[in-house]
């Protein structure tokens, strides 16, 4: 099971969400490694960010996606809470320097503003922060991170949830290398399914309406739109949905043939219960 | 004019780019900050990111558009360049390790598998890697940012342009207090101009292809949209729309005011030449 970061990151907290704690997390640097991993074979499933509800999407997961070809066969959303963390024996009135992601630190700013004589530290990911605390112990420092990073490295909880917004969730996709078969069984609720596409068309007034008219003459409902110009091709458009269904409906069948017509370039990325 | 990150941050070559070398930026921590800065009269003018073509859309900074009110009134687009940074005296085959962020890292694979010897550092910012470079001298270093950054320092370029990806650009916004008067000269070309829009709909099916049947049916084009789903609300969503166009002509005027009876809110971020 791949993931990229650090053990103890959000994206091992959806790994158990989607799979249970049964699966053995295989940490990667890098987004792309992480597909490599799978299309070689070197684990049987993967798990990748895909958006945040506060920073976006991520594309480049979504270039990952078109590019490697690998389904999308499950989503779940973990929200993002933030703890201070120590290693055993610090107590909360020893801590000068808090270290961690700075994104991370921004997303706890009302904690700072409590506690004006605590210092932030940028650091370069919020579960290295506490790995990093355990193996160099710095004087009077704390980090940021989640209750698996203190887990996992053994150190110790001292403020739990200092995040100020509590709506801050992140969206992961399940990945594996080949799709089941996408068979669409009579009596399921179709409102339990999503699938994903991606498509591009060419810039004309109107392109995305009609486009979206496949969806929308059929009450098939879009869970999400974004559009994405394509550089170098500066009047091409990519667009990524999600529409609320299953692949297999007769509904959703016509749909995509009917986009099929209407666009230059049309991609399932996967069919999946809704997380 | 304020601007997120530390001297030498890609916001930098925004301002310069949008308003000429005469401007004094003034670096802030946090979004937050950029936006109050200009809301309490501290700036004249502010900068943004607002979307990058890898990383996706800054919706904190939408957030905050929707906030502080603060209105759009330009937009410019940097093409992400990453050099390999020294202080004077440094030679390149004195480099055993490179700092930088790890998003910057990421994006030059290629000049680290052409260099295997060279150990990636993560570092919290581009900028500040090579702040810190310049300033604790560690041996053996060299940092991955901007030629702008460099020149701030007075740090030494030894390897330009070495990202992977040439189609890496970040679009910026400027804005200002209040906007200037939003007055339609006849005879200008309107698709020298983007209105840019945020608008909510409840998820019923045909919610959106209603409302962009607004633009659609006046032969206005979409450069922009992107659907965010409202957290706490799981059933209501946001929409970021740019239209080509300005926002006085009578087209677009008649198209908003038919949005309007489609919305549950609709609010005009700003009209601004595209940049």
């Amino acid at each position: 099971m791949a993931f990229q970061g650090e053990l103890g990151a959000f994206s091992q907290q959806a790994i158990y969400q989607l799979l249970g704690q049964d699966v053995e997390p295989v940490p990667c640097s890098w987004f792309d490694e992480v597909f490599r991993s799978l299309a070689e074979h070197k684990v049987t499933a993967a798990v990748i960010p895909i958006e945040n509800t506060l920073h976006g999407s991520v594309h480049e997961n979504y270039d990952h996606l078109l590019n490697f070809r690998l389904p999308i066969v499950g989503e779940t959303s973990v929200r993002i809470v933030h703890n201070l963390i120590a290693p055993p024996g610090v107590r909360f009135r020893d801590i000068k320097k808090v270290y961690s992601h700075p994104v991370a630190l921004n997303q706890c700013l009302g904690f700072f503003a409590a506690h004006p004589h605590l210092e932030k530290v940028p650091f370069y990911d919020t579960a290295g922060s506490v790995k990093m605390l355990m193996a160099e112990r710095p004087e009077g420092a704390a980090a940021i991170a989640s209750a698996l990073a203190a887990e996992m490295y053994g150190a110790r909880i001292l403020r739990r949830s200092i995040e100020d917004d509590r709506e801050n969730h992140t969206r992961f996709f399940l990945l594996r290398r080949k799709a089941p078969p996408w068979k669409w069984r009579e009596g399921e609720d179709p409102k339990t399914w999503k699938t994903s596409l991606v498509f591009s068309t060419r810039n004309v007034p109107g392109a995305l309406f009609r486009a979206i008219s496949a969806f929308a003459l059929r009450d098939l409902n879009l869970a999400k739109i974004e559009s994405r110009p394509l550089r170098g091709k500066p009047w091409e458009y990519l667009f990524y949905v999600d529409v609320i269904g299953h692949v297999g409906q007769t509904g959703m069948q016509n749909a995509l043939r009917h986009l099929r017509e209407l666009t230059d370039m049309l991609h399932v990325l996967g069919c999946y219960k809704r997380g």
